[in-house]
């Protein structure tokens, strides 16, 4: 009998295509689906949390599948621990009541975005976005982050994905810039994310940092509600899916 | 006129083929070396305190070369902030007196090798040598590391590296194993160190600390004074050259 899995997954999205399966492979849900396929000996399809661009990272990425499995979760973790390049890792593995979806069921995401004041050491350099020698006023992009708070349509801070329609409308419960030394980290936690928006979000905050934009160009940016306004997408190479919360 | 300069660079070693120049090319040195031919318009040999096996990293190696350069320090820095992949990093330019040798002036280096009881996640798996389910203990560990301070003859953990004739005589004075949650780190500064000498003491010292070696074994394979002992080399992902002295 078919049962629903519940699984949480690292990766170091540096070497990969993104999240979503596409023709050519090298997506991280392609190397699921594949290892999924010899365990299981049949093609099974995983849903996850969202997907993510390529080069962005996971902490804690979540997917969901169905599956007939005789044993228990942990002997699933163990055939999941191995197979996998090192840039994926398969942490948990839980069984999910069929009412639980991986995408439809969040409740929140968090995001941290993290960028180096300087230029980043070689062994950081592909989870951070290297500043050089530019400095960020980091006092001046919370109080613009404030702008973006609370539920609002952010079309402006997203990029086109094609046919897609989606809820444009969405919550922002969280977004703080911290600094510790010359780590500076992004955290936001929202309801849900359109695309690129975390990206462009953080590349609007960086600007204000730089003195380039203020909090009223983020209002107003706001509420133009229309694709293509003026904000740079921040490198995807400095962000990381770090919680998803049902 | 020629002048010498001593650079500070860091390297993830993970995707070169170490630091010593060769045939096919791919090595740290090769790129630096191309690089420096772009700036000055002619082949710059370099000379590093030495050399570090494919895979394995560097936070602060030392090379020298000598060069005629009409500008500061600071303009030649920032040309070689440049024109490298971002696992290599040039990170000072200084002048140095004609007597000063990367490799032959060295007074001490110091490397880290890191572990991980556990899985490590994706973002540190490049660095990191990751234990499993296996679990060390420490202190066994650092009482039989004593074995092994203090000027001895190296031989039997090391590698053979082909023709060259070399000192086997060194003296560690640090040999160190420290943790930090799931995170091991040990840290050894040495005279200097025979080929694959870092790798094969971390491998014997991590049986010791699995019960597998006991300190009275290290005195025994250090006596020996033989290459071809039953030790295992540990992986070249864990080690970073951390420091040298002058």
């Amino acid at each position: 009998m078919k049962r629903r899995f519940k699984c949480v997954c690292a990766y170091d999205g540096t070497d990969f295509k993104g999240w979503q399966s596409q023709a050519g492979g090298g997506t991280v849900q392609d190397f699921i689906e594949s290892r999924l396929e010899q365990i299981f000996k049949e093609k099974i399809r995983i849903h996850a949390s969202g997907r993510t661009d390529s080069g962005v990272h996971a902490s804690a990425q979540v997917f969901h599948f169905d599956a007939d499995w005789p044993h228990g979760c942990d002997r699933l973790l163990a055939a999941l621990r191995c197979g996998f390049p090192d840039s994926i890792q398969i942490q948990k593995v839980s069984f999910a009541k069929n009412s639980f979806h991986a995408r439809y069921s969040v409740k929140r995401k968090r995001y941290i975005y993290r960028l180096y004041e300087g230029f980043a050491p070689p062994k950081t350099t592909r989870y951070r976005w290297s500043l050089g020698n530019r400095r960020l006023d980091i006092s001046v992009m919370n109080k613009a982050a404030q702008a973006l708070l609370g539920e609002h349509d952010f079309t402006s801070f997203s990029a086109n994905r094609g046919c897609e329609k989606e809820d444009t409308v969405k919550n922002l419960m969280e977004l703080k810039v911290s600094r510790r030394g010359k780590e500076i980290k992004i955290s936001t936690t929202g309801s849900g994310y359109l695309y690129k928006m975390v990206r462009m979000i953080v590349g609007a905050l960086v600007d204000v940092g730089l003195g380039k934009l203020t909090k009223k160009d983020l209002e107003r940016i706001l509420e133009a509600k229309k694709r293509g306004q003026k904000i740079q997408s921040a490198p995807a190479r400095g962000l990381t899916l770090e919680k998803v919360w049902y």
